[in-house]
């Protein structure tokens, strides 16, 4: 039995969290009308992402379980979908994450915090600290990454290790060292390579335009157990959305590739004596 | 200073280990004629993949150190080249590796055994139990992986992680699980996706041809430590040389991406609970 899966590419405002969730609400009752059982929405697609200051990123931060969560849950709720969408996290303890939440019909059913940050979110964010959560779901057994999470195979293997199905990847990628001019993006490559090396799907939603000076390169995709292209990339200009239909049976029952071979059981951690120890 | 390096592309013949050596001497002759300083060539060269019992890759095992080693080093010596080569390894207690070694113009520096074995090697090989030495050299610090080692980014960290600058990779892909035709084989997305994620050079050097049934896909690549093509992919049916220019510095110098991340220091190996025990 497939599912359809859609990955929003849309473009947030900066600081206007009320119009960015109502674009949400939006959206997602455009991709529920085409059938779409899964949305995926970019990172910290309630706020923006150009932050100047902490202060600034701690005032658009929200609980996970706070107002936008309410609004999205209620729409979960009516509409019979699960949303992913990224969003920066305010933790009881006033501490912010570059977070993303997972919720369904019934409720909040997961938080990722991201692990790697990038570049000067680490003047406002903390770095995760709960690992690579695994939820099941009717849909079939889902995890979350952000954006530079997806430079990391280990945030991949952790997901699959956990037994995800499916890498719901809010994301905002931008312009990167060495990428080439007129070549798919490396960040698609990455995705579609970590997609076939631990078979399951990826949705990547990206978001487009200039934000405070700094460009985003859209190109969202939706990505095969066998690592191939589903659907995208999508411009790296306009909003867009994408569809796919996917279904994790598929993925589990080719995991097995011949008598011998089933790559996710073929690791030998007994070799692997350097990737257990930080190198710094 | 830059140095030029070659992946072999050829066609070994099933058993005939004489006149795989000599082809192998002719072409390293060739390569350095070119001005290449490492000249890499395919997984199990000097005789061939497709063994059908144990007894028949034991007849063409030699040790490390045996006649075959002898020619190549007299070769590396003669020319001043360094040359990788895959071969069936008998260790001393006799056992069986699928392996590679890397030689040079002072002697054996270097032995890789392959640590995922696919498919029916598990008949006649043993799995690697050397982990993924470094190799340092007047060129950079050089490792090997073989063949389906390249769908395992553990593979890849592992020798990042110890300092390596150029992977090199003797490999005999074989068609896959979900391939899509007239697309680039996945192989070499998964070579530039390690490539780019660890900021290293991969040299992977294929054969072609069909042997007792078995089809080899060629398409060889050398790839930058961007994870962008270099040079390749080569043809998928005829023999052919590819080569490039790398700077181990240039690696070096530009794995700092910005004042926050250098993606190989970036790791959390605290958040990576699932990926250090074996799942079976």
């Amino acid at each position: 039995m497939s599912t359809t899966v859609a990955s929003v590419q849309f473009e947030p405002v900066f600081g206007a969290v009320d119009s960015n969730i109502e674009r949400m609400e939006k959206l997602t009752r455009e991709a529920s009308a085409k059938g779409a059982k899964l949305v995926v929405f970019p990172e910290l697609c309630t706020s923006g992402y150009m932050f100047s200051s902490r202060s600034e990123a701690y005032a658009y931060a929200q609980p996970a379980n706070g107002e936008t969560y309410r609004i999205i849950q209620e729409l979960c709720s009516q509409l019979g979908v699960y949303v992913v969408y990224g969003f920066p996290e305010r933790s009881e303890d006033n501490a912010l994450y570059n977070s993303a939440a997972l919720v369904g019909p019934t409720g909040l059913l997961g938080v990722y915090r991201k692990n790697h940050l990038w570049n000067e979110e680490a003047l406002y964010f903390e770095p995760g600290d709960k690992g690579f959560p695994v939820v099941n779901t009717e849909i079939g057994k889902l995890s979350m990454l952000i954006c530079y999470d997806g430079w990391f195979p280990e945030s991949f293997r952790e997901c699959a290790l956990g037994g995800a199905d499916i890498i719901c990847m809010p994301t905002n990628w931008v312009p990167i060292p060495g990428q080439r001019e007129g070549e798919q993006a490396m960040a698609t490559i990455l995705a579609m390579s970590n997609a076939h090396e631990n078979g399951l799907f990826v949705i990547a939603a990206d978001r487009v335009g200039v934000e405070r000076e700094q460009p985003f390169i859209g190109q969202s995709v939706i990505v095969d157990h066998t690592g191939w292209l589903l659907s995208g990339p999508a411009s790296d200009q306009h909003e867009q959305i994408l569809y796919a239909d996917i279904d994790s049976g598929t993925a589990r029952r080719q995991r097995c590739w011949n008598n011998f071979n089933t790559p996710l059981r073929d690791r030998r951690p007994d070799q692997y004596s350097r990737s257990v120890s930080r190198p710094i």
